[in-house]
């Protein structure tokens, strides 16, 4: 079993940075520096870069690395490990592989969290994740992760799933371009908001964080 | 719709190049080079090297890139582009995350091939692959998909697919160390089997390929 989570809950925001350009996500990495708590980052920009990328972003904020892991635990392993050599502080996995996949993630991720997607934000999340999302977070809490993801999109669906994984994390994407609320998301038991497009897509990216750091101090002290 | 997959069926056989050490996957690519319709490869390998790799190995036979996309429809998107734009001739993805995804997959192939996973070859995958296979293969041929991953270490399941697919192709896992038989997976419907280990960890990687090669052969002339 992984210790619970170190991550810092200061601004309760993370910042999706989901730009293919690495100059530019580097930019951006350095606007909002001290204004997030991490910084996720997905393959598409992996791609597009390197690896070397997840390094980088670590030396200005926690990086959370969105892989959405969903493979065979020896694969699971291998790439968990290998974020987490390159300086990842955390990494996001799918546990609709099996509990074996999850363990295996659990195992490799030695200091990092390993973060379990439970139903996801968009159109397409309602067919599997969301009528699997009850026994997709007892997968979480079992396997021994740090917490789980779950959509801002659909806050009674945080509130349902805090029910089942207890003090476990929540990070709740699909806040801002998505629809979601930060301030529904952290009222209904998120931990943090997931924020992409209306931070880095922003005319004043800074001013955009700002305001959603505001927004989440207000949500949280009137719980 | 994707036109019919257009990936060659000459040996059957895919090699599963599930190394990290760069020099020595492509030193392997070239030791199969002939004998293998597709080369596939996964995420550790371009963690551990770059992107660049796709293009390498592109030129020494069909890359698969099995990186079990399982985003949301745009990151998704971003995920096929990319792979395709560096040289692969085909992705793997999970149908788990919704159809507006795998769709977005397809959209995003042009001429690459997009192949869907139904249930997954390891113990883990019994828990929610297999009991949604059914539908997971419906997405699949919906979205216009051009082929599932189906297991070899459950070859029953294999023609229960093919049932549900018909004429899409399948591409099957979990042949040698997983304990899959190559035999049993071709006779009971897949297209081509899916080998790692048994082929990259022999001491003569194309002897150990040569016999199975041999072996796709009898079992198709026999079926």
């Amino acid at each position: 079993m992984n210790l619970p989570s170190s991550m810092k809950c200061d601004t309760r925001l993370i910042l999706a940075l989901d730009e293919t350009d690495g100059a530019k996500a580097k930019r951006i990495a350095d606007e909002v520096a001290g204004l997030v708590d991490a910084i996720k980052i997905n393959w598409p920009l992996v791609l597009s870069t390197s690896s070397q990328t997840i390094t980088e972003l670590s030396r200005k904020a926690p990086v959370i690395c969105d892989f959405k892991v969903a493979d065979i635990p020896n694969t699971t392993r291998l790439i968990v490990e290998q974020a987490v050599a390159k300086g990842a502080s955390g990494v996001i996995v799918h546990a609709f592989v099996g509990s074996d996949s999850v363990r295996a993630a659990v195992e490799a991720s030695k200091d990092a969290d390993i973060f379990v997607v439970t139903e996801m934000s968009h159109p397409g999340g309602l067919e599997f994740t969301q009528p699997n999302a009850d026994m997709l977070a007892k997968v979480a809490v079992d396997c021994g992760a740090a917490g789980v993801i779950a959509p801002a999109t659909r806050p009674e669906r945080i509130a349902h799933i805090r029910r089942i994984i207890g003090g476990l994390k929540i990070l709740s994407p699909g806040v801002g371009a998505q629809g979601g609320s930060a301030s529904d998301a952290l009222r209904n038991g998120a931990d943090y908001i997931i924020v992409g497009r209306a931070i880095y897509g922003a005319p004043n990216v800074r001013k955009a964080a700002e305001a959603l750091v505001d927004e989440a101090r207000d949500a949280v002290s009137h719980k």
